[in-house]
C-alpha cells in the first residue's frame, strides 16, 4: 500500500529511505545510526521522549537482570551493555551532551535472611552463566556503601552493571539524529499507511500493538524521584538493587543529587500513582538505606513498558512485510538495549540481511494471527507462546 | 507613624478604615465581617489563600483536639465551632458557593491496644470536660465504617466535630469580602508603615513575626491528597483520626473523591516534602483503612502553620499600638477559628472594646520585648512563657 497512495506530507519533499515511528531512545538511536550512514530519515512522534523512557531509571544491568529462563535475552542484554561505553562516547562526540553515564557498578543486597537466600539463588545462577558477580561480606558491603542499613544481611557486586540518565539520553539522541540529518515530524502515526518511506521502523513502544498487532502490552511501572537534602549528592555511589522483606527495589544515584527509587511491575494499562505502591517503594527504599527518609520526594510517576509474552524485544521484519521492521517490546530493557537495537536495525535497513543476533527476537516467533498486517489491536493484546515465559509479578525492577 | 507619611497607594483613594494584612481565611473573614458592617476595608496580599490554608485539611474538631493543658484554647475552639453552621449558611447565602461543609462527625480510633490505651486516656479527659465523646464497641465502629481495618482495636465518636474544604472556603470568603465592598490589594506588606488605615489587622500567619515581633513561628506540616479510584467517592464518610502504631494521623473524605491524609508537625521552616514523612503517613493511613492502598496519590505538599508558645492564637491590639490588631498564631486551628476570630476582631474594630472571650489570647500575654513595635523578627523567634505550653512532637494532627 505505501507508495501507491503517497501521503500529503511526502509530496513536498524527497521520499525518505526510512520512516521511524516513535522518538523514544530506540527510535532516535535507529534514526541517528541510519542518518549517519547516509540514509534519508524521518522520525514521527508528536511528543518525543514522552513514553516509557521519561519514567525509566536507566540501569544498564544485564548481570543483575539475568533471570532464570531468559538466557537468550540475557545474551542480548550483555551484548548491548558491552556496546554502551563506545555508544556513549560517540554520542558525546556527536553532541557534547552529558548523559549521566556512570560506571560505579551495581550492589545487589538482601535485607533479611530470607531476602538474602532468594538473592543468593539468583547470584548462583548468574555466576553459573559466567557473569561477574562477586559476593561480599557484610563488612565489605559497608566499606563500599556505609549508608546501607545495618540490617542488610549481605550483598554482591556486579561491577559491569552501569547506569545512564534517560532524561538526558533522549535529548542527546535527538540532537545526534538531527545533526546527522534525520528530520523530526511532530505528528502522530495512527496507521502504517500514514507514513511513506522505503522502510518503516516501528519503534513506538506500547503503541506498536495498534500499528502492527504485535503482542505488545503495557506493563505499568511506578517510580519515585528523590533528592538529597540541601543540594548535596546522594550518600551512596553504586546503583543498589535488593530485596527488602520480599519487595524487589532499586536505588539509582545521580551526580546532581537525584535518586530514582523503583519500580512496580503491574499488568495494568493506566498511569495513576497509587498510595499503596508509593508506600511499599518508600518502605523498601528506607529499609535498605535509612537516610532516604530525609530526602525530598520530588516526583511520583507511572509509565507503561512495552511488554511481550517472553519479556524479550521484537526486532525484525513483520511476516510478509519486509518493508516494516519492528523495534519494540523492550519492556524493562529499553535503555540498555538501545545501542544494539540501533546497530542491528540500521544494518538490516542498509543490507536487507538480518544479523544472526536478531534470530531469536523476530516477530515470527509469535503465533500467526497475532503478528499480521496493520490492523488495530487492543493494548492488552498479549499473545500466548514465546519460548521463555516468566513470572513478573514478583519483580520490581 | 501611619498617617503622617501616607503611602503612595493611599493618595489616590479614600483612606480605608481597616487594612487587613493577609488574605487567608482569617484575614478574608475579618474583611468580610468589617465590610458587611459598613467599614471601608483593604486586604493586602500578593497571593491570597497561598499560605497554610492551601495545605490545611479543614477539620472542625474542637472535641477531638481538646488536649491536656489547653483548656482555654479548647473553649475558644468550641465557641468557634458552634458558630460554624451559621457562618457556613451566611457564606452560602452571600456567595452561593459550595464550601464542603460536612457534618458526619469524627471517628477517633486506635489501631493497636497501645494506641487504644493512649486514645482512651484522651477520651476520658475530653469526657471529663463534658464534651460529646461516645466510645464505640468494635462492632459499632465497623457498622459506622466497614472500611476500617479489622485490626483497629476500638474507637469513639465525636459527632459534633465536622469538616470544611479550605480550598473552597478561601475563594468563597474572597467573594463574600469583595461583594461586601472590601478591596483586595495584591501587594506584599513588608512593614506596617506600608499600609495606611485607621486600624491595621495583622492576619499574616507566619508572616506576622516579621511585621510585629510577635512570637509566631513556622510549624511545618506535610500532608497528602489521595483520590478514590475510578472517580468514585471515598469508601468512608466520617473524618477518621487515630493512632496507628503510635503515629497520629487523620483521614478526611470529600464528596468529590478526595481524601486528605495528614499530617506531620515539625519544628522546621522549610516546605520540602520528605520521603520518610510520606512513608509514615501512608503506612499509618493504610493500616487504618486498607483500601487507601488502591487510591491515587495526587498530591504531597507541605505548609507552615503559624505556631505560638502556647498553641493558642494571638488576638487583639499590640501593646502600645491600639491601632494594630493581631489575628494570627492560629497554628493547627485556623479553619475552625475563622468564624470567632472574624466576629471578635470585627467587633473590636467597630467598638474599640475587646470581647471578654479575647482576654486569654491577647498579645500582652507574651513577655515584653517579644511583642513590641514593627521591627523584624526571625521566623524562628519563639518566645518563652505563655500559660499552657505543650509538647507537640507527639501529635500529627
Amino acid at each position: 500500500m505505501t507508495g501507491r497512495f503517497p501521503s500529503p506530507r511526502s509530496s513536498d519533499r524527497a521520499r525518505p529511505d526510512v520512516a521511524v515511528v516513535g522518538a523514544g531512545p530506540i527510535g532516535l538511536a535507529i534514526a541517528w545510526r541510519c542518518a549517519a550512514r547516509g540514509l534519508r530519515v524521518a522520525v514521527h512522534d508528536p511528543a518525543p521522549g514522552s513514553g516509557a523512557s521519561a519514567v525509566a531509571a536507566g540501569m544498564l544491568s544485564p548481570v543483575a537482570e539475568a533471570y532464570f529462563g531468559e538466557r537468550q535475552l540475557t545474551g542480548l542484554l550483555l551484548a548491548s551493555a558491552a556496546r554502551w561505553p563506545e555508544f556513549a562516547a560517540e554520542l558525546a562526540e556527536a553532541t557534547g551532551a552529558e548523559i549521566g553515564y556512570r560506571t560505579e557498578g551495581t550492589l545487589m543486597v538482601g535485607l533479611t535472611s530470607d531476602d538474602l537466600a532468594e538473592a543468593r539463588r539468583l547470584w548462583a545462577y548468574q555466576q553459573g552463566l559466567g557473569l561477574p558477580v562477586t559476593p561480599l561480606r557484610p563488612s565489605e558491603l559497608r566499606d563500599r556503601e556505609p549508608a546501607l542499613a545495618p540490617r542488610v544481611r549481605g550483598g554482591a557486586l556486579a561491577p559491569t552493571d552501569h547506569q545512564v540518565d534517560p532524561r538526558l539520553l533522549v535529548p542527546a539522541l535527538r540532537t545526534a539524529a538531527q545533526r546527522a540529518g534525520a528530520v523530526l515530524v511532530p505528528q502522530a502515526v495512527h496507521h502504517l499507511s500514514d507514513v511513506d518511506a522505503r522502510i518503516t521502523v516501528v519503534a513506538a513502544g506500547c503503541g506498536a500493538a495498534a500499528l502492527t498487532s504485535l503482542p505488545v502490552r503495557p506493563v505499568k511501572g511506578q517510580i519515585l524521584r528523590l533528592r538529597a537534602p540541601d543540594g548535596g549528592a546522594p550518600g551512596f555511589r553504586h546503583v543498589i538493587r535488593g530485596y527488602a522483606d520480599g519487595e524487589p527495589v532499586y536505588l539509582v544515584p545521580r551526580a546532581d543529587g537525584e535518586v530514582v527509587l523503583g519500580a512496580t511491575v503491574e499488568e495494568r494499562p493506566d498511569t495513576t500513582v497509587t498510595a499503596g505502591a508509593v508506600q511499599r517503594l518508600l518502605r523498601a527504599g528506607v529499609d535498605l538505606l535509612p537516610e532516604l527518609a530525609e530526602y525530598d520526594l520530588v516526583e511520583a510517576i507511572a509509565g507503561l513498558r512495552p511488554g511481550t509474552p517472553d519479556n524479550a524485544p521484537i526486532l525484525g521484519p513483520l511476516p510478509g512485510r519486509p518493508d516494516v521492521l519492528a523495534a519494540t517490546g523492550h519492556h524493562r530493557h529499553g535503555i540498555v538495549l538501545t545501542p544494539i537495537t540501533a546497530d542491528l536495525i540500521a544494518d538490516l535497513v542498509l543490507t536487507g540481511v538480518p544479523d544472526p543476533l536478531l534470530a531469536p527476537f523476530g516477530p515470527e516467533r509469535f503465533p500467526a494471527g497475532a503478528t499480521a498486517g496493520s490492523g488495530a489491536a487492543g493494548s492488552g493484546a498479549a499473545g500466548s507462546g514465546g519460548p521463555e515465559p516468566t513470572m513478573e509479578g514478583d519483580r520490581w525492577s
